[in-house]
């Protein structure tokens, strides 16, 4: 099963990376799409109806502002959707927070910290571990990995005092 | 031309009814819908994409929390939607103004304050009123007698003092 | 009938800019004005007074901080007023924005994301489309137009993994 | 000198009460007037600008929601506008506190605490005070006995424990 | 696989409830605990430890004000965590919210509205889901019954105008 | 009779000076200051107890961060407090508007917005020029400038369209 | 050494008294005094200035709304001054607690939570254990005690299911 | 006794230095740590658990984000925990303010402001000073040189006008 990226402006591709590039630097495969709640409204429910037979397990909404993607795509799918909240230029992300986390009942998402998308790649890969014993067993790995890089800063720093 | 209600949850219709009521004092007609952004999708693409051939001017759009209803109505019509904000349980409202009002470029919608029904039906009752003579005139007719009415309040209380 | 754009202080004329640009490009004509709330509240006042005879369908209001020019506007006039928040130096525009979407009973004002011009002047073209149906089919075409380009991107960015 | 006391609505009179009556309690005259900055605007204009030869030496404007009153009799005005922004049933008064203290430049008020009708009161008397040598003195008095009324209870209390 | 529900306190209970109910309605085993990040560190260490391999797929972590106990929970499993903010006293569950969806870079959690304890649920249930196709089908199911229960209310509300 | 302007820091100088000079325009005497609330209680309280005397009318108080200057002037002086809050590197002064503007019953301060230096020195003129006819003259020149200067950014702007 | 429990007035008492309870339960002294910032200055400073001498180890100052005891009281001792922010009528605490933690640099509080009186105590209590065993050895044991409870409820509640 | 500063990354070790410096500056020692609640749980734990017998007198907990730190710590000690809030590039660090300080009942920390490094030195130094006369004595003079800059500034800038 693959991680699907879907992002609601190009503009946030920067942003959203990090969360692809971990997703992939555990093997597991992505899709990376454009698709606008707004302005291509159909395109995804197509996405989305058509997600879990399409492959996809897992699938991470990018959006800013009145962030309405994640719950669009929730709205047809019965995958959990990951929603990553985009800070634009004004409010700092509290928009396309509260406009993802607070979903009505019935349709919730899963929420992430503002512009975090290496955290909403590494949720993905949990969700897809909780079956996948692959993906769990690199995944206790990695969080080794970053025990030891903390360990290591962290003898760095105390050192110099 | 008839103004359309819809909200998301009938558990809003209480709060929702003087928009609908300061609407049928005009007599202009209304249509009221419970349509769901999430649970009901496809009821609202259908509703919006006929919502002009069906004789609607103005969409008045009322939700709370993660409020999307107003911007997936906007997405599948080019009728002005008024997005009415819903205060929850929680965040007194702000969650659903953000989710509302802060619409990305291309889909806008027009926000009124939360909780703020009767405001919607006025904006819905301008809207029409720019091209519909009788309706600004009743318009002018309903601002002259709020203005009335702050003014014999005016006398009552400052005879107080 | 032209829209008008109408500012509370001419340092805000880059950030309106967009939205009296898209309505020039839907064959609207413009009106842009520098109008205080506070500065020049009489000249405030006949402008709102005379609007509608003067040929203004919608009224577009620009202003930052405690944003009274909206409301000033829609105080004086049975047209719709599209408040439109500028983030001034600090608070991010949240001040503008609670400063006009929260109006009182009475007299709406219909607003739009913070900064959100071209937004402001796309919800000014579908007010007017609800009669005039060339600015309408004009409405429905740049969505399709809208569609395209985030179909593009969608191609261009999906291509890249 | 007087000091006026204008509120948007005849509902918040019982918040503002406490103002009027400290201001009285000092022998200082009162004006009690309803007025709304966008119902009744021309008489808010005239008001505003016939306040100091009516007597008026400091204004008291309270209102709620999107307060427009404080900032719309300032611009007719030179006289000193407290600002006291009222609570409405949501946002707690935020939206009222910052639509009325962040008033653009050229034109301030003089904004109090949400709610806080006995603090514009007891400004408006320190206002007056500047020049009015007996209010000056009233209001070292009432300073002494608060202090000893903090002073009584701190010994009840104290003794408690 | 299960579904376990941790709450920080048994003051939560009743907020938390309705997520077990829903879980439990889909066939799926659940376990309850109060656990406390601050309170009973340990317990809470071993728990998240041992969780996998005691037959728990998803963990929802419900909290108030600082709440850490999702956060602490996934520094010790490598299952998904979602994060349900409980709103305390004060601050409507702002506070939670923040604490819980802001976690940093590497381990994320699953953040749900304030109060959603419904939606947690649904979510895990969704998490599951992802390989267990008997648990996805009762999902679609579900969600086609609340389509069914939103058109009876819409049918029940648009007869009455 | 001048008007004191007191900073918690001489680092607040720049923003405050806008007010200093637009005071020193009407031909107003000013006296300015450096005193902090924390490091220099001391001096703050003989400051404030013989500002009256020292021929101050009004003082303006300009602090960040949770900012306790005006207040604590404000407890040894009858005479009206400015207080005029300043944005630190985080929270873009919302810190010390609150903690200046909220002020308990029987203490008030006159806030003005963030930053806000001209118009806490024009609000101190308006308070002058409450007994002071020449100031009040000047103010009412002041204003009629200002309006100028919008009218003449109005032709500008409107030229152009 | 006592523990001195500040209250800008006797009205927080209820809100205090489960500090002042923990406190003594330890074995600890206290001393409960109701003393405002802005109305009894001077008996705030002269508190603060000989608290020290006076037996005192730790101030624990509760205060609402612009909280400027806590702050006021360090700035004339160099004991620890815990800010206690208490939730007023509107805001829900969050102007008190701004206007106690972000003392600027050279003066701090050791802030608690909103309306956290209990912690408070403990916090002081915690000051204390840091030179007294005894204290510390019984912080030991409520702690323990606290686990203990946790323990209890969780065999309750996860029984239930 | 020492003072031991963690943070949860070493990216925050510029932002911290001045707290650090502080505390030498007073000859008191200081340990400065890299521990991760999230990353490195176990040693956060074990750092926690033996810090006073390790000579430990306060720890400074500084995070950004979720801020866990602090809490985690105070959970496995009885030592006073003094909690930065670090702001991270989005929410100028309100998340990790309320993360920190909202503390539930039972395990309280020491808040200090956002970035305040300096003061939560200077509180780690004052607990201290609870019962070590030198480093009050040093506190006094500190205090002292603090007046004297603020006095030298004073002059400088009230000389200017």
């Amino acid at each position: 099963m693959k991680v699907a990226f879907v992002m609601g402006s190009d503009s946030d591709l920067e942003i959203v990376k990090p969360g692809i590039e971990v997703v992939k630097s555990f093997g597991v495969d992505v899709e990376v799409r454009v698709i606008s709640a707004h302005r291509t409204p159909q395109i995804a429910e197509e996405f989305a109806k058509n997600a879990r037979q399409n492959g996809v397990g897992v699938i991470v909404a990018a959006a800013g502002m009145a962030a309405h993607l994640a719950g669009v795509l929730a709205a047809y799918t019965t995958l959990p959707v990951v929603a990553l909240p985009i800070a634009a230029k004004r409010l700092d992300g509290l928009d396309a927070l509260l406009a993802m986390v607070q979903m009505p009942p019935g349709i919730p998402v899963a929420t992430v910290g503002i512009d975090g998308a290496k955290n909403a790649g590494l949720l993905a890969l949990q969700i897809l571990g909780v079956s996948d014993k692959e993906v769990a067993a690199k995944m206790l790995q990695f969080k080794e990995d970053m025990a030891k890089q903390v360990i290591a800063k962290d003898e760095k720093v105390s050192a110099q005092f």
